[in-house]
């Protein structure tokens, strides 16, 4: 029941402030004999650390993962796996004004007023930086399903940002790791989305985005109903990332306005088994993968910590105009991107290793 | 870990199927000393109850909540209660032919290919009559609270089926309890809606709708960083929900298309402590209460079960065209109303009974 | 988190008090397709069940299990199992007295303490009679664990009560169930008990006892270090029980006297794997099994509901005299047997399904 | 469901192998506000120091902690905090020769068999060198009980170490701190104990031990039947501590042999409340503190490292005389006080936040 964790039978505990001395993850459940080499995990911290290009903010932490137990030889033993990231870039000072104030949209004021004390240099614990610990979590979680079931590819990549938004018809999957917003859209309409953005930058502003996160090759038959669906799971894992607002599986908020005739996925017989006309579901019925692609969307709010004066108060109840200096994304929506696929692994593997432990193989034949 | 539980503190465990003897509720943590009689369940049982009228299922059950422990001379023990409701009206015939056919777009595939067994009557455990169980122990969480914050009020409405909307600037909540869709408008309205859906009926169709549930009075300071946040465990509640495939905190999903200055809630000090100029946040930063209403938005999608023919497959993998008769609601969003507000209880007590643990009383002050 | 509840993937949530309408088990967990029928349980309630003989409590109830959830046409369907056991012999009135009083070495004076209300009658939650709900949970475990390892046997037995004690070196597995206690001796021995404690009866006395419970051919390899070690859920397991004080695996607390040469296990080759020269482990090495018999041993103390007059207090303060009328055991530790088994099997079955969930199958050889 | 985490709301997981980097423990809900400085912390580790007599092992660690997160200028601030402790002296070369080899009584083959792999060094996750961060987190949850219960006072001592036994008639608690074995006993005994040990380690040998932890001045209602029980946590607590065999509270196994009348501590009403005319119960009764001391004994085999030659196997089955060279306690029990106070320490205050939780203040008034 700790605050701080998530997941069953593959569960992650992280810890760490912005800027104390290290954060981290306390990995559990990891199966034993699975590969893992801290350049394994270091390929995703490196997609989310800051500092990369000007659309992101200017920090520059090497965000460098050491494992410090239950890996021996390069492998998992199947104890628990500490992982380490030393926090090496802070500067503190930037933030010391912040102690008396809150800033508004941020947890400055809840933190103060449930706890009545907290780390206010660089956000504490309520800062995006917490999930770096989840990225290198997300990379155990990678290398286990990759044991387990090899086909399985998990990405994320933006979908809309403010009033941008992709373009469907034009999807292209190879494009997403070859630009700064990882959006399946070619180099032309990367270059409009970071126009946009320098622009809100330059207006001392910031903006929302919303991410799309797909696991493939996914087998049927993982997720437990009904309190331990693999939505709800998804829902739960995505919706505890900072500035999250919104959470969809499959149709999301539009399986609203459609009629059953439309929403309902029409199923055939394939050569491998059930397939499927459509995915309104997105991947999921009664909690439980179909084998179809599992598709989330997450809605990231603009961050609020802006250069822009916002009316606020301090701590003893005087008025204040807030403005945030220290070093921020413009829009924290492109960074959630590893975020939400570290997400995405780590609910996967927490249901295969349950679905394993509950029932074994899949029972049901069909055809 | 039960996969049929949710809460930390307050943990329910809900239990039976559509067809069985009969289904319920295991409610654990509930604090002692709290009036429980089953009359104050059984009002909002009956508020989800089929059978009221004809925007939903004619199935007609009494759903008579009974309490076989936990409760003592009409007061909560603290030990384990059990809720259980007798299932009266099963006309298993009507599912007898579903025993070897899948639904598009229900879990009966899902179930089927990861258990290689199912209850098919009905639905089985994946049938909406689950939520009866919730509903009743939502009645025991809203007890609980009032107990501890009488000023609590939970209340849900639609705001959304198929193409309709409600109109925000003639928003009623006074309106809510006086028609069958529980919207926040006049007569007027509600018999557009009713139109509508019966259109919808006419046509052997179904339709998606969107259940706002806000929360007023809560305290600012429940909630626990950063898995247990009071978001993670709402968006966790929500879509455990048959038939949800979104939620939404305060802006939602909308959160995407805002700029930093848009979003961020500005905060001035009121007569009784902080308060916030609009409530983008939907009540929660950093995943811990603000005081400001707690506001919580699903999409419900549309029923599968329509009367409209489907291609789908048998167990042996032939095609097959389904209809499905038996008695289904055109859009279950209605019914997902009390649902939702049951979840939402749930989830405020036992976030309220973790902070009492872990904090005792909010340790902040301002002004 | 649930207080109630004990099992990581094989969880049991128990409700109901002695004297209420009825008292179950909420099993979640269950692999699918395991055959139960009613008969399954109802073998081992009436192994449990009260007025059998005079050395036990003259109380007469059926304890009939019902299954009203989980099981479809007699095989589990891995959703959660409700089992209902129904009061049926419930003479309120010889309780009615201490409402107002506390029996000495009775949870009567914390429940009071604690919570501020109770169910007086006939011990409400405390009562030993919850137990009968673990018994019929246990049911549910052994048949899972037939299915998944046919040749584990569990049983118990009394191996000491008050003065008396087995002589192991005339250890008889046959006779354990040939006798009203379940001693691994003969008939005459078994007369011995009798006499012995209907002596005890007479003079308005009870006496402690000793339970043993084994579990053989568990496979090597099940348990999980540091905190969901085998012998630690054990331990929780048995220690749960009514009236436990202690509880020991294998050479147990005798272990403090031991020298270190005499202690350890020596390994040897056997045709299957490794064998041991002895079993001081009690069949398990840093919590995981070694596949050699786990032995688990519980002292339950003598019951304190006794008609010789004891000193306590009423609750205003006032000193009285208590004598226990009733119908109780002389001693509980007769009937704690089965309920061992059952924790044990609960317990097996769990950490099965944690090894295959996390690991597979055992994957380190030997020879 | 983690494996390697103890507790509900106050919850620790431990990571780290003996011959790794470094271990520790993740601390999760810690109420915020207590006073941490690593000295506190430290002065336990101190205690549980190897290489500071003859008496235990001669590994020298300094065993450092350090405070990776969630204190805040001194005070804790209710997120989740890091201790780490890092390995200094780690002679790996002692070690080596067992990496092909099984250790009698060891866990070395059971690690093995369930995982394929194990860090051998030093015995890996198994070696007992884990209660470290025990040790630390339980010196957290010391300063969180002073600031809710000042008057809580939680001590450990030897009752027994093979042949010799304390006597109780002459039990010094003064003394306890007084002498290497943690003896209520004074210096003369303690040389007794002494010489004995010493003895036993010339033979190459070693002896089992019986600890005792006793928490005085806990309030009366913590605890929560049936299931997490005081006396249920305290038995997994002790149980799951290296070379733990079995478990007592209050009477223990000797209850076994205690009639009714003599079992039941009578009650008399005190100047504060109920007081007791004994404690068998251990300060438990139903699960429940009733205000007297809680005493717990826990009893630890002889460690199985030891230099004479035992009889073993090696990975590929061919027969070997195993002698343990490395660095070992003759009496790991000396080391288990200041542990199975730790673990004390961590129970207590995990029942007060959920006692705190769930009920607030106890509701029963007597007298």
């Amino acid at each position: 029941m700790s605050m701080n964790s998530f997941g069953h039978l593959f569960r992650v505990t992280t810890w760490g402030e912005s800027h104390g001395p290290a954060l981290g993850a306390t990995v559990d459940g990891c199966p034993p004999g699975v590969p893992i080499e801290p350049e394994m995990l270091q390929q995703w911290l490196d997609k989310r650390r800051p500092g990369q290009n000007k659309n992101t903010t200017q920090r520059n932490e090497p965000d460098a993962v050491k494992i410090l137990s239950g890996v021996f030889e390069g492998q998992s033993t199947g104890t628990s796996i500490q992982l380490m990231i030393e926090n090496t870039d802070q500067r503190s000072k930037d933030y010391g004004d912040i102690s008396e104030t809150f800033r508004p949209g941020h947890a400055d004021i809840t933190y103060w007023q449930k706890y009545g004390i907290r780390d206010y240099r660089g956000g504490g614990r309520s800062s995006a930086r917490e999930t770096a610990a989840r990225v290198a979590a997300g990379g155990i979680a990678r290398e286990a399903i990759k044991a387990l079931a090899p086909n399985v590819e998990i990405k994320g990549y933006m979908t809309s940002m403010g009033e941008l938004e992709i373009d469907r018809s034009k999807f292209d999957w190879d494009a997403i790791d070859q630009n700064p917003f990882w959006i399946p859209q070619g180099a032309e309409i990367a270059q409009e989305w970071e126009d946009y953005l320098q622009k809100i930058r330059k207006e001392h502003n910031s903006v929302g985005g919303i991410v799309e996160v797909v696991a493939r090759n996914v087998p049927a038959g993982i997720g437990a109903p009904v309190y331990g669906k693999l939505d709800t799971d998804l829902a739960a894992a995505m919706m505890s990332i900072n500035a999250v607002k919104g959470v969809e599986i499959g149709e999301g908020m539009n399986a609203a306005r459609l009629m059953g005739t439309d929403n309902a996925d029409e199923i055939y017989m394939g050569e491998n088994g059930p397939e499927y006309s459509s995915n309104h579901a997105g991947g999921i019925l009664g909690g439980i993968s179909t084998g179809q692609d599992i598709v989330v969307r997450f809605a990231v709010k603009p961050t609020s910590s802006i250069l822009t004066p916002r009316k606020s108060i301090r701590k003893d109840g005087s008025p204040i105009e807030v403005v945030t200096k220290g070093r921020h994304d413009p829009c924290v929506g492109i960074r959630a991107v590893p975020v939400g696929e570290a997400m995405m692994a780590c609910v996967i593997l927490d249901h295969m290793l349950l679905h394993r432990g509950q029932v074994g193989e899949n029972r049901g034949k069909i055809g």
